[in-house]
């Protein structure tokens, strides 16, 4: 229904829709690639330390001392480091000031959601290209006039992962636009971008808190490029919220990334553990794609995907079924910690028999 | 310098400039209408509890719990209340979603800079309307055609307040579209619009923690209004970032509104001292403007507020000046601790000498 105090663009707008954030606590909740594990034990530390009296003043406007700390872990300045309110936020910043432009920004056609989104958020036209038959980005596709071009590595949510030389070769042939990576689960078994951004200066790499290390609470987000492309985004950034990091936010970031133990050992047991359930779900009649990410995208042979998911639901086991063209009958499973795993596994085994 | 790589609307804006956050921390900051007193030990206490594993997981994306505080606060439902990242993102959204018409947006000349920035943002036409020469509102300039309506009160940098029975008249007035109060320095003397938004389905209020609540660094702000209001605003917040509060900032925000003799001592302390020193500023020569704010307008007789705002600079006192015409030689001095203030008064004696 139009309604006279609403813009234009509110009364077409299609918004993005979040996995279900339950509130009963007995779920288990293997439906937005949340972490199993919790935050680092100093993270925890450092926003207990943060919380008191200096909350009565606004943060660092440009949270210098995290983007210092991101700079000084991936080897960049800290004027190519661009940080925001969770990788959302980065991302939609990156879409208004650096993919509208009067060509089609182009992504794959079964990716990240929220792209089409933003694109009727900021008046963006897009081409969405066709994953092969086995789902995976082919970038030659990509190669041509384009306002900009996105896609996630491994992509969502199939978990493929396109090879860093695959990366290089299309910015390569693609120097007239900005190609964003979206890195949001490159922790789980890729290789960043990130050493890339100094030879090709239209790179732009975009990371989470919110998946390797366990802070999805938290809401930080970066973004790794050439310095002017750092500065359009922090115009747009200036634009609109002076300070989008709260001082908690912050303190917990660069505690995160100063905890290189903790980070290791609980992405090594995510992947040890992706390993072992995409076998227990070969072995019960699921294709299961090849992951990169700390979820599994599968099909199972016989029984359609939203019948699965209702199942598990009733099971108390919580996936993401996507009801689109080409992947209506998989599955995005996040790898949980081993019980979540078993759990998972037994309902499927009393569904499937 | 024109980048080919940014949009249009990149090369085009000019971002917001918030107040100077100084990295020193011996300067007596009365600069950015911080509050002086620490926030409730309560939020300290929420906050530090909420800090644990549970931040591996998604904050609940509509932040129910704290919609249904406020709601309870003052006395609305659920759905009439938005929250979002500062009052400053909750803003944003109104430009985006309410106040972008055909028609421009109406505002004073002298108000909240942020307002044009936004116009810029979003490709919003604007047109500013004078204060009267003792720097009040004049509601009857702002009936006629418009594409909405926006404006502080008490405004900012001025501090003065507009009597709620001004903004029922205007709102009796302009029905067509949308007015916006914002009522970020509400709480330091004036009557909330709120007890309006039942019966004026096209107001808007907004306000913020950071000022009254002490706690800037979390970064919180919140609308009041009709639900279809609230709507528009939901539509374009989930198509931008789906979970802009953290999961520590709604439990301190939570915490804040269940703490009244917190705020209400704080505030009361305030709204004191801002009496005995715009009183002892007016023994120095200056021109003091009536404030309901935590801060003074304040223009000396015979010195240049670009004087005064570096001479203070000088003896570790930060003030806000705005080089702009018709406020070139008014300072805004935020309302600090009695300590802090005697800072002041002692610092500007030696300068007036």
């Amino acid at each position: 229904m139009v309604n006279k105090y609403w813009s234009d663009l509110v009364n077409r707008l299609e918004p993005y829709v979040p996995g279900e954030q339950p509130k009963q606590a007995a779920l288990v909740k293997l439906n937005t690639n949340e972490n199993p594990y919790g935050p680092s034990a100093k993270v925890i530390e450092a926003i207990r330390e943060q919380a008191g009296d200096n909350l009565r003043l606004y943060p660092p406007p440009e949270s210098d001392q995290l983007r210092r700390a991101i700079g000084d872990y991936y080897g960049v300045g800290i004027d190519e480091v661009f940080v925001g309110n969770g990788s959302d936020e980065v991302l939609a910043h990156c879409f208004q000031a650096l993919l509208k432009h009067k060509k089609p920004v182009l992504f794959p056609d079964i990716t990240y959601s929220f792209y089409p989104v933003y694109c009727g958020l900021y008046g963006i036209e897009y081409q969405t290209l066709p994953l092969t038959a086995d789902f995976s980005i082919r970038v030659a596709d990509y190669v041509g006039d384009n306002g900009g071009i996105i896609f996630p590595n491994p992509n969502a949510p199939t978990g493929c992962l396109l090879p860093l030389a695959d990366i290089e070769w299309l910015l390569q042939k693609n120097t007239e636009s900005v190609v964003v990576v979206d890195e949001a689960y490159i922790d789980f078994g890729g290789a960043t971008s990130v050493g890339l951004v100094n030879a090709y200066h239209n790179l732009l790499v975009t990371q989470t808190l919110s998946k390797s290390r366990s802070l999805a609470g938290l809401r930080v987000g970066l973004a790794i490029g050439n310095s002017r492309l750092i500065e359009a985004l922090n115009r747009v950034k200036n634009s609109f919220n002076s300070y989008p990091l709260d001082s908690l936010a912050i303190a917990g970031a660069v505690a995160a990334f100063a905890d290189e133990e903790h980070f290791e050992s609980t992405r090594s047991a995510i992947i040890r553990d992706r390993e072992l359930l995409g076998t227990q779900l070969a072995e019960r009649g699921f294709h299961v794609l090849p992951s990169a990410a700390n979820f599994l995208f599968v099909r199972h042979l016989s029984m359609p995907g939203s019948a699965l998911s209702a199942g598990l639901r009733q099971k108390g086991v919580l996936v993401r079924h996507f009801n689109r063209p080409r992947i209506e009958n998989y599955l995005r499973i996040t790898v949980g910690n081993p019980e979540q795993n078993r759990a998972l596994v037994q309902a499927l085994d009393q569904i499937l028999v």
